[in-house]
């Protein structure tokens, strides 16, 4: 019996799993037709006895990427612990345990919850039958902040079904099964559960099949992320109530053109290029940060305080800053959060994090 | 005395110019202030008796890039030549030629000319009062095809003069010199002029200061235009204004993530993903592409014909196509020329070049 596990708040130096290291720029997969399930011709044989998988928070939006752009951070993320168990009926799953922030507010029945969603999806598309699995849940972030908390789980779950059973899938199908979790909480969107699997920044270029481009950030640059969040909360749905219906072309062309810079500062590795399109949105984070008390001013703050851009973290209410070092960043983290303490009353946190490169991984496993 | 002429019709070259070739990612300058001119502390000597530039042909738009991004092709340009001259007033300048496709279309006056407004403005840039300058123009471009054709005259025109004088401006003044004569002539738009004088492909990411980021396609990877024409007058002012001014959400979203997508094509030198960016766009060719007889049934040939994509070029009537290879290139242009014909039922001439990586160049030059 092997046992091997990890804290990811460290940084997880375990090589990638195989079916995670595609080293493709573009991804694409149409499985919008269930009846295609089991993407296996024969029912895999559980690899291990239990695993346990670490998927990271994300920041989806990034200012102008609104809805099909988002990046994973390290260190900030939840757990998904998965044993075989002959209690549980063959080709079901169970959900054993919640733990964490607001655990009590999550269900126990997997098919109202992120993790179990994704995990049956996985069980489907593997055509899993002959054994039941028990699956417990360790929330390392709080739900409703802007973070991608159900996504996280999401992830997680996915790569702990996948790897229990020796990683058949890739991370297409993994990013599928996510998308069926996230279309049930929180909506029809991949610009979270998409780089919490894949790690870095993903771009979601389209739907119907779903196709994704991996942005890879120079390996040679440094990226943190200021991440602060206040004691708010910002439900996802009344944030997308909030967004314009239509828009006048010249800020479609503006936010469509810091959309490519966006792109560009990623890829060419070039920060300040970077944080300054993070800042630009003039279509989303104007409609959303009057709605998060202070945001304007934590925004402010940011800048003044040497942050290269600063914007709404998914739909809020997490602030996120770039910066390229991790003291200024808890120098920039600390005028945030006086900000938001002073602008909007709110108490906040803030965690400076790298740029997650890796994505949803194991942890830990147990063999047979 | 030193004559050196070359044309661009064969691939030139000659290396770049020291003020061209600045290796920086982004440009930023704010000349706004006409008031801060000249940008010289004193008038410059001409180092020539006299120069050529060649500015090449330009695609803007580019599918999703609408209004923010364009590059240069090569081959194809406008020419200016540029003298010193006694019988011209100190400071000002003379348009003594103008040759090549309807040349007779255009004003000999400086001041309506595009040539002539980006040569005046760098004229001023310069601070220049002591000598006078006579410009003659070849038009290699066609007017109002969609191929950059005002933009590349501009361009040729600040090459030439900064060139005359020694090269003392940078990219960043030269776009703005021709910006000048865009605004005059056909808006105020950046995204041929900047690729006209920069090569490769440029994102204009700000007016107000101008900035720039030069979007680099890997060299070592081939990238070729098919360029068909039809005989069809597609004036920019009627495609403006058939442009829709409020745009769905949806399509918003849609169009952002496209224009991400071109972005990370280009920079990843992925030619199919290129192309699918590139032939995606939901608001600008679907209102634009009805205007063009046969548009969409060249679209649909280009396609068939295995081009990674394709769309308006500019404001048209040009369709252009990508590929990566220049033998399919023809056969493409084929394909697109018969549909043309077939579809829209007019005659066309299809061109197929590469990516032109250096922008407006001198090709000639005769000392003092």
């Amino acid at each position: 019996m092997t046992i091997c596990f990890q804290s990811p708040i460290k940084p997880i130096t375990i090589p990638q799993l195989t079916a995670l290291s595609n080293p493709k720029l573009r991804f694409r997969c149409n499985l919008s037709l269930p009846s295609r399930y089991p993407l296996t011709s024969t029912e895999p044989e559980p690899v291990y006895a239990s695993v346990k998988a670490f998927a990271p928070a994300t920041i989806a939006n990034l200012g102008p990427g609104f809805d099909f752009l988002g990046c994973a951070v390290d260190g900030l993320g939840d757990f998904v612990s998965l044993s075989l168990d002959p209690h549980v009926h063959p080709g079901e799953i169970s959900i054993s345990e919640i733990s964490g922030d607001n655990a009590n507010k999550l269900s126990k029945n997997p098919l109202w919850n992120c993790a179990g969603i994704a995990a049956i999806e996985v069980m489907k598309m593997l055509g899993i039958r002959s054994v039941g699995l028990s699956l417990s849940l360790e929330k390392g972030l709080p739900l409703g902040s802007g973070l991608g908390s159900s996504a996280a789980s999401a992830a997680a779950a996915a790569v702990a079904v996948n790897e229990i059973f020796g990683g058949k899938l890739g991370v297409e199908e993994l990013v599928m099964a996510g998308l069926k979790s996230e279309e049930k909480v929180s909506g029809y969107h991949a610009d979270n559960v998409a780089p919490s699997i894949m790690g870095g920044f993903v771009l979601i270029r389209n739907y119907e099949p779903l196709e994704m481009i991996r942005l890879s950030f120079p390996e040679e640059k440094e990226l943190f992320f200021v991440l602060v969040s206040p004691e708010f909360e910002a439900p996802t749905k009344k944030m997308r109530a909030a967004l314009p219906t239509e828009i006048g072309m010249p800020h479609h062309v503006w936010n469509s053109s810091q959309a490519g810079a966006l792109v560009a500062g990623v890829l060419q590795g070039d920060l300040m290029g970077l944080g300054k399109a993070l800042s630009s949105d003039k279509i989303v984070e104007p409609t959303r940060a009057p709605l998060i008390p202070g945001m304007e001013g934590v925004k402010k703050a940011a800048i003044e305080a040497g942050a290269f851009g600063c914007t709404i973290s998914g739909a809020g209410p997490t602030a996120v800053a770039v910066i390229d070092d991790e003291e200024r960043g808890v120098e920039i983290g600390e005028q945030m959060v006086k900000a938001f303490l002073k602008e909007g009353n709110l108490k906040a946190v803030a965690n400076v994090r790298r740029l997650d490169r890796a994505g949803a991984r194991l942890v830990g496993s147990i063999s047979r």
